[in-house]
């Protein structure tokens, strides 16, 4: 039997979100069924709210940077109880069955994964995501969240932590390696914590200084302002790996001169419109141009111990749900540090 | 000494080649003197005598792949003997004491290697290619030209064959492994069958399936033609690799959508303009765009034996120096099967 909760919901694209109802499925065989405790608010909600991305899908309930506590599980689900802290990340299915799925690599399913929300499960029903009281999750596509971070500042790392932590692995960010971080928001303040914590040497890469004091105490050991053009002289040649948070479309080759030889530029975030290089860029160095796109389940759950090992969490502003309309603008504007998180006992 | 040589040289951007003299250094201590056979057309050659890259300086004597025999050595020169079979490819300096030099990665030299024309020596003096009966060269800048490769079939293999040669493998082309080769020309001809001997499941992709009884005799498994929309839906998802030798603007999102999951896209040739692509291609599937150019001395030699020992050659069309301006326009129309090679007894 389906359950109606409380959710923030844009109605249509462009809308305010606002305080309305949605109803979660009937706990199945191998769900469990989650009380929401907090969700942080990705830039990806504010596109897909304002159908920038296309085919949005309303009402919409954002948020994919769920954390809380089991509520109930069902018949066959043996990897939780009542009562364990778990998250929810970016996707809730896949197809199983695909080489990707059976590789652990469920973000890169072939068929496509079924997105926390604004997209349509395997059984045909709209999702909606974190921005309500409950949700209901197989098993499978649940985290569980360590003792000793708090279910507050892990939220984001279902996304944000993720995005950052696979790429860094995948491309053996570490002892020795000369990593840098574009952009310090939500997903680059994770980068600069993760990367540090991994004992890469770790630059920070922003338009201005101001967050440099931060970026120290996250870990990083330099810090430059690309908005100085003697930056890209002074680094040319020198990075083994960039990872590149911002969304809108910088100078490609720019950053790409900024890498040693075989170096990568990753790209987590993807702007509107096509990008533009130079493949000169590419072949002077053997130099690579890449994308990553969150983690697999079992990653998460590593970058979630690795993130607890290390006492690694989110900075996070607290907001309430009614916040949540003046919190996107602030995202917009680039004026929060680092990342919003509703405390869903507000909605 | 220096002396006095016959050579074909542009003596202007665009004008025709002609047939003129240049001059070469006296052999040096670890220098040594070869008697030029054979140099081959590289449509490089072309960008450079038409100033298509900037930066032309003549009068240019083009042409860097040549082979030929030892005709002197200097006094220092302990790996090559008078008589020697011998090539030089598209280098004949680098600076020796940089991180990628001393890895053995000359063609990535931090201070830029010398070009084997169209350049200046770290002597001062102009560099002058193949396209002349003697050069004199550094010995640690030469290659050993292996015993049953034909000097004639060898040549185009220091630049074409090293410039596939590389990726291939340094992306791992080889048992398992699904490579497509995009374009099958002097360049794809050569990835065709240095992929197939390396054992990789070798696609081409051409433009249309003329060169397709070509393409199975060099060993290709699979041949589809990118004029076919079909095509890019048939293979969606496929290729671990692919190495792209064509030197005008594709729709590289079209290409990347054919790479899975890690799948890296390598150009080995840059387009004169930017190249537009839409980040999402690289975030679906962990996709890589990378560029590559040509080779080190070490991988240079490993390449021209592993040719050796698998009967690989050039397919070459041999012609008399003064068929150059013809062969030029005829590589521009990409009417040669598969690498012009001047007879330099011709000059």
């Amino acid at each position: 039997m389906t359950t109606t909760i409380p959710a923030y919901a844009a109605p249509a694209a462009k809308a305010p979100l606002e305080r309305t109802t949605v109803s979660r499925r009937a706990v199945g065989e191998h769900d469990v069924l989650i009380d929401i405790k907090f969700a942080g608010i990705c830039h990806s909600d504010i596109h897909q709210v304002r159908d920038e991305w296309g085919g949005a899908r309303f009402p919409m309930v954002p948020g994919h940077e769920i954390t809380g506590l089991v509520a109930e599980v069902g018949p066959g689900v043996t990897r939780y109880a009542v009562g364990d802290r778990v998250g929810v990340g970016c996707f809730v299915d896949s197809c199983r069955e695909c080489a990707n799925c059976l590789a652990g690599e469920e973000q890169y399913c072939l068929k496509g994964f079924t997105a926390t929300y604004n997209s349509v499960g395997r059984d045909g029903e709209p999702t909606y995501g974190g921005y309500s009281t409950q949700l209901v999750v197989d098993e499978n596509y649940a985290l569980r969240i360590p003792e000793g971070i708090g279910l507050d500042v892990a939220a984001p790392l279902l996304c944000a932590g993720i995005t950052l932590y696979s790429p860094l692995k995948h491309w053996n960010a570490g002892p020795g390696r000369k990593v840098a971080v574009v952009g310090m928001g939500g997903l680059g303040h994770m980068g600069v914590k993760i990367a540090a914590a991994l004992g890469a040497d770790v630059t920070v890469l922003s338009q201005s200084l101001s967050k440099k004091a931060d970026a120290e105490r996250f870990g990083a050991h330099h810090y430059y302002a690309t908005s100085d053009a003697d930056t890209f002289e002074q680094l040319a040649g020198h990075f083994d790996l960039i990872v590149n948070t911002v969304s809108v479309n910088l100078d490609l080759d720019a950053y790409l001169s900024l890498l040693a030889l075989d170096g990568t530029l990753v790209n987590v975030g993807a702007p509107e419109h096509p990008a533009s290089l130079n493949v000169f860029s590419l072949l002077g160095g053997r130099r690579s141009l890449a994308g990553s796109n969150i983690g697999g389940i079992r990653e998460t759950q590593e970058m979630l111990e690795f993130c607890a090992e290390h006492g690694l969490g989110s900075e996070i502003e607290l907001i309430a749900a009614d916040q949540v309309n003046e919190a996107y603008d602030r995202v917009v504007a680039s004026d929060v540090r680092y990342r919003f998180v509703i405390d869903t006992a507000t909605i």
